[in-house]
């Protein structure tokens, strides 16, 4: 099996406090999110935090998709690594921004497995 | 709760090819990984793909470490991200290092929650 593979992370800010505090709504984003991109879901693991927050991974064959969520400053931080070169990491990334309603989205595209981080790129977009 | 985290992505080569093929082996260093750094680990997944590889995260209360191993190329794509500023993510990325046997590791530093990547710091070490 091929190493290379690319690792979307992003920071979400401005989303909607209350699904972000919601561990079904949380869960249901990310696991939906990995259907869309076409990834085969393995494991899925959720913790919610008290009072509020919740964190989860879902483990894909293709590697994993993270979330941390912190309702109270409407942000969440997002991981979607995929391996290979058949799913893009970054339909799920487009997937999540939008459900979790974010208005402001800044990402960084970091190539895994080659060798390499020469091409690490970073973007930030205003989404309203 | 404060949304500061730090991220440590970690390109691992020259590993120890049986250790990265062992689901015990890899799911015991990336426990001991989040124990060393002083990391309160509330969930742990690890899944051995046939004919080769592991994958696994360890959900902590501070955020997540991850791996996924191709030991028939001797790599480990690792991260260990932490939220806060109790936990250094370089102890466990250190940790992990030493005990998958790397002879070289590539690193990525990601300030995570501060609303900005502009302190994305890289660095390679070859250790043999």
């Amino acid at each position: 099996m091929d190493t290379m593979g690319r690792h979307v992370i992003a920071e979400l800010w401005e989303c909607d406090q209350q699904i972000l505090n919601s561990q079904a709504d949380v869960e249901k984003v990310m696991v939906n999110a990995a259907l869309e991109s076409g990834a085969e879901v393995r494991e899925v693991v959720f913790h919610k935090f008290s009072p509020q927050g919740v964190s989860g991974v879902v483990v894909i064959s293709e590697s994993h998709l993270t979330i941390h969520s912190f309702p109270e400053h409407g942000y969440a931080s997002i991981d979607v690594y995929t391996c290979g070169d058949r799913i893009d990491p970054q339909v799920a990334t487009d997937y999540i921004t939008k459900r979790l309603r974010a208005g402001r989205v800044e990402t960084i595209f970091i190539p895994r497995g080659v060798g390499s981080f020469a091409d690490v790129k970073q973007n930030v977009e205003i989404l309203r």
